[in-house]
């Protein structure tokens, strides 16, 4: 399988160094042998070559600060920006991991329309194109014949996209609800021990869990990002952002968590959806329901299903390795189904 | 699909609810139509049509206490025991939901031996002929080409298998360790609230969780069972029961009980088994641990991995529909790959 990534940031590179360390192991378990034919960044030089990059000497150049310090071999392109590379290179798959633009999901939404429209499978991280654009992408993808997968877009490689649509498949899912914010939740466990939500949210920026400018995260709109995804896959029908009810953690005090904490219940930020709707709330939950339970930067999901009753998947919400392991998921589930 | 089911109780009857109540379903989803020709009881009666029984008639018999009450058609045979059921009928898939015995898995590892040699895929909720011959039975079916599948031997319909054998696939998983019997977790979790071993033992047999006969449960061996599967499937050696260091929760007095809540933990019976080995035991587990929080007859398995760190499911682990929606998420993957 050759692969183009697009945007070499942490999940990128994350996403390289599997494929690098994991080579043998793939092939054997899997008969699975992923070939990095094209990378793009916006400022940090492009790469391509239609036999294939070297991926230690990709995660060597880009360590260096640049893709230029990737060593000159005959048949190397250096000059195509990202929808060239996108449209001319030979990948079987685009990988489309560069930065999120919740607004318009640009420029990573016309990449992504070019790889459908080029025959290519698209793999998604990058939540902006399908918050923005979910129907209009898997319509072209079916009429083209091509698969669109994008289970690292909600809680990383912990795969709960998976397992609504073929674990639980048989099963009528009528609700998610879920911590789909691991910032947030970091600073509301932070809370709980008796930090103010300002001290909480600096910790959480010292560790590197916060942004500099942390409003997508506290403010609710990444978790409800991640519900109008959700929306789409459990029951075909994607909301807007601007359909949801989104409350951040923001309006939280010091008293609130302690009216939580005698009454034995905590706070969390509780994304839900149903086929009626979503949203995005602070709420207390009662240290019986499993999310409760759930603390620091761990996300959870819970499905409420007819057969199964509740089911609930915990898991990492971030991080190279696990975002960068969705990514490889969806290229091993491409690779059995094609 | 013509399927043949072996053992009529609360899961083969839960099966047969679910294709009675979700046929169009099936079919307009997953182009799926499953038919029930051959049903076997030990004691309750026998049918074979191979043109398929009629669903509702066949519960509406079960339910008046025999399968003598199913009407009359033509071309239906009442009088063959369940190997011969097996072997002559023209079921494409058996689906053995008899009684579990963890001592020798019979009768059905017989039914199983049948069904893979006259070329009929498997699907157990029964642990036993797992337990006692996982690798022959998995050669066989390897080399018959037949799937071998057991979704609902280990935590019921809820998808801890299916997780760790296709979700997590390209993640190394080096241990698991989970609440794997809900009988006893619902005792401890009484025991938690002041009931005495006796009390919270009795209470759990009012309610049905609990069998007159608890051994299996309290003293670990319905756990250890599903180790042996569990250890089959993450690392391809199925451990013997022998193998394993089995203790239950019959020792547990208020006065641990009450240790444990004033350290802030919880006891739970904890099954864990990695690549070296397999224990059951009670363990005394800090409330930041997921599976702390984990109450009632709810299950719950966590897998140590590589990319992802740790992974927890938590879910039902008994119950008709829960076990029934098992098989037909092991028929769905029949279907979908044969």
């Amino acid at each position: 399988m050759r692969i183009a990534i697009i945007g070499f940031g942490v999940v990128g590179q994350g996403l390289a160094e599997i494929l690098r360390d994991r080579a043998a192991e793939l092939q054997s378990a899997h008969n699975f042998h992923g070939e990095i034919v094209a990378v793009a960044t916006r400022s940090r030089g492009t790469l391509y070559h239609p036999d294939g990059l070297d991926t230690a000497q990709l995660l060597e150049a880009i360590g260096k600060g640049h893709l230029g310090h990737y060593p000159h071999v005959y048949g190397l392109t250096r000059n195509w920006d990202a929808l060239t590379l996108v449209r001319q290179s030979n990948a079987d798959v685009v990988v489309e991991v560069s930065p999120t633009d919740l607004q318009t999901g640009q420029p990573a939404l016309d990449v992504c329309y070019a790889a459908l429209d080029s025959g290519k499978h698209l793999v998604l991280a990058n939540k902006g194109p399908l918050v923005v654009a979910y129907e209009a992408l898997h319509e072209r993808a079916r009429l083209a014949g091509l698969r669109l997968c994008f289970e690292g877009t909600v809680m990383a490689g912990t795969p709960v996209l998976r397992l609504a649509q073929q674990d639980l498949a048989g099963c009528r899912i009528s609700e998610a609800r879920g911590i789909l914010n691991g910032t947030t939740n970091y600073i509301l466990t932070q809370m709980g021990t008796g930090l103010s939500y300002a001290e909480a949210l600096q910790q959480a920026q010292r560790l590197g869990y916060a942004e500099a400018n942390p409003a997508a995260d506290v403010e609710g709109w990444d978790a409800a990002a991640k519900l109008v995804i959700l929306s789409g896959v459990l029951f075909g029908t994607p909301l807007a952002l601007h359909d949801l009810d989104v409350r951040g953690i923001t309006g939280i005090t010091p008293q609130d968590m302690e009216a939580a904490r005698q009454a034995g219940e905590r706070w969390k930020l509780i994304a839900r959806v149903t086929p009626e709707g979503g949203s995005v709330r602070p709420m207390r939950l009662p240290l019986s329901d499993p999310l409760a339970a759930v603390s620091g930067a761990t996300n959870a999901i819970t499905y409420v299903t007819d057969l199964l009753g509740s089911v609930t998947l915990v898991g990492a919400g971030a991080g190279r390795l696990s975002t960068g392991f969705a990514v490889l998921s969806d290229l091993l589930d491409i690779h059995r189904t094609s």
